[in-house]
């Protein structure tokens, strides 16, 4: 069953959180590995799967070598690269916005979908349907210039802590992916964050977290428009939708930013009818040519984090679906799922 | 006066085309200059800003450094960066596909505008309204495989010379320009292009005519659907805008796609109500902190390219239009007005 709240926030904008343990992510995103340089993946096939899809692309006498310009890995962001549950960070940014902005909006208390989020009904939020979730990014999102949205980011960011781990939402990165990333990069190739989540949300804190420029990152985004005021010239954030960077609309993104195929592409999620997720993004990935990898995390670590498909009998928790029609697709194309559980020595970078 | 086949051409995906002195480009491109990095420039206040903008912005004991990360050029193609007269290289191409596919559509014989492109009445088409123009680009840049596309204009390219000097499109691009983008990039600089033009049409060559990798273009786009069929995913082209990247989307443009404002700005046009052009892309260019440079390339050169304004007296030809309030703009906030005439010493890489 798909939770419809879940959904438009997968849909649209929202995503998750941060402030970061600046050093260490950094130190992490940039050093060159000595040895093993994905020393957080327990040996298998899908760390082995990564070392020969990179050796293979990047040695001049083979015959799947690619030019180093044209070494394009794209990441979803939430559930592939941070923890999307109990909810996407995005959503939590735009709650807590709602009652940032509640002593100026009085009528709040007896308007709806507002009066549920002040009321901290979690059960009732979960039953928000698209056009609630629209209201509230209208309110929370749009109405402001660019400069101003990523000042509210900065500060939400820098005073808010994750559910369960108690900690800044951007400590909640997967150590393993930024090995990952951090091994691509050390190899020539560029790392896209390409996800359902605000394109401007998280180009705020990217390359802090993830060593990812602003300008590779790829999600939703709403309109803007050119405003020159007295010579100070902004863009304003409108409350209306531009473009969807989920499903489908993941190949999209890809061609309309980026312009070339990746050889690389990471998921985790895909709606029963596949059309919203990550399915599309490692499709177009697999269909061009030369060597391709293709990976799937799955949440099956209730212990170290969360643990949610329907896939393989996991709880439907309706945050990040992976659903056996995605599991289906994975089979049937040779897409690497990855199990946290028995593939991850270490989730996030503050475990030991 | 405005000819509104040159307004709609300039607000939709027309600009200008391309088969490459592959190596001479590349070379230009990709060779770090020895000793006056742009030696196709007069001494003069034009070349002096350049060099003092990079000095500036490159050496760690000035107050205006600015870090690599954010070291951002963007460039106006048609009349920036190559030829734009007598018309855009992307209005050649649409024309060009017209006659191409006349013989599958008899019936365009008798259905206008394709009689009056058919029977080449140029008088006729300078008079296209929006709409005609629109159904050129349907059929001409729609209904296609985004890799049929670039199959097209790579062929037209190939095939095609432009009109008085008798070369590919891509020769007549200045090398001036190339020179100020080559000892950008080598100071750490990314160029990128933002152009009213299409971005998929422009991405064809932009590599190689200019040393800009698809992913550093930026221009107006049609809408693109994801379709697999039989496992064959490929991105159809539709007949429908989705971003016109001209006037106040130049700064819409650079958000989306860099999500960083850039220190150098170049343009060259800029219509009589400053709606079209490139004055809003150097007004937010202006806004920043820090060092910036600001420049407009005037054609006044009617022996060696072209003359057109109708600034400072000079033609108006409505193709890439410099108007009055532009300059008047320039002269206000201090941009740079580069003379083709008296700046620069030579035009074309083909020029002895």
């Amino acid at each position: 069953m798909e939770n419809p709240a879940s959904k438009l926030s997968r849909r649209t904008f929202v995503s998750t959180g941060a402030v970061a343990i600046l050093s260490a992510h950094l130190g992490m995103a940039e050093a060159q590995p000595q040895g093993d340089p994905l020393p957080s993946w327990n040996a298998g096939s899908a760390k082995d799967a990564i070392l020969a899809f990179v050796r293979d692309t990047t040695d001049k006498s083979s015959s799947n070598y690619v030019e180093p310009a044209d070494r394009i890995a794209t990441f979803d962001q939430d559930g592939t690269l941070w923890t999307e549950h109990p909810i996407y960070g995005q959503a939590a940014f735009a709650l807590a916005r709602v009652g940032d902005m509640a002593p100026s909006h009085p009528e709040w208390k007896t308007t709806q979908p507002f009066q549920t989020v002040l009321s901290r009904d979690y059960a009732a939020m979960a039953k928000f349907t698209e056009a609630d979730w629209l209201q509230i990014v209208a309110v929370t999102h749009a109405g402001m210039s660019t400069q101003a949205f990523e000042g509210l980011v900065n500060d939400w960011l820098a005073k808010t802590k994750a559910p369960r781990f108690n900690r800044p939402y951007t400590d909640l990165v997967f150590q393993p992916m930024l090995e990952v990333m951090q091994h691509l990069r050390a190899n020539g190739f560029k790392t896209y964050i390409v996800s359902g989540g605000g394109q401007e949300f998280i180009r705020v804190y990217s390359q802090r977290v993830y060593g990812v420029p602003p300008e590779q990152v790829v999600g939703s985004s709403i309109v803007t428009n050119y405003v020159n005021t007295n010579g100070k010239p902004e863009l304003m954030r409108e409350p209306k939708p531009f473009f969807i960077d989920d499903g489908p609309g993941k190949p999209v993104g890809i061609n309309l930013f980026i312009g070339k195929r990746p050889q690389a592409a990471f998921g985790n999620s895909g709606s029963a009818d596949l059309k919203s997720g990550d399915a599309q993004m490692l499709e177009w990935t697999q269909a061009g040519p030369g060597a391709k990898l293709m990976m799937l995390v799955l949440h099956d670590d209730a212990k170290r984090e969360y643990a949610y498909g329907p896939a393989k009998g996991l709880p439907d928790t309706s945050v990040g679906t992976f659903s056996d029609a995605l599991l289906a697709e994975a089979t049937k194309n040779s897409w690497t799922v990855i199990s946290m559980k028995n593939d991850w020595k270490r989730i996030f970078p503050f475990d030991q």
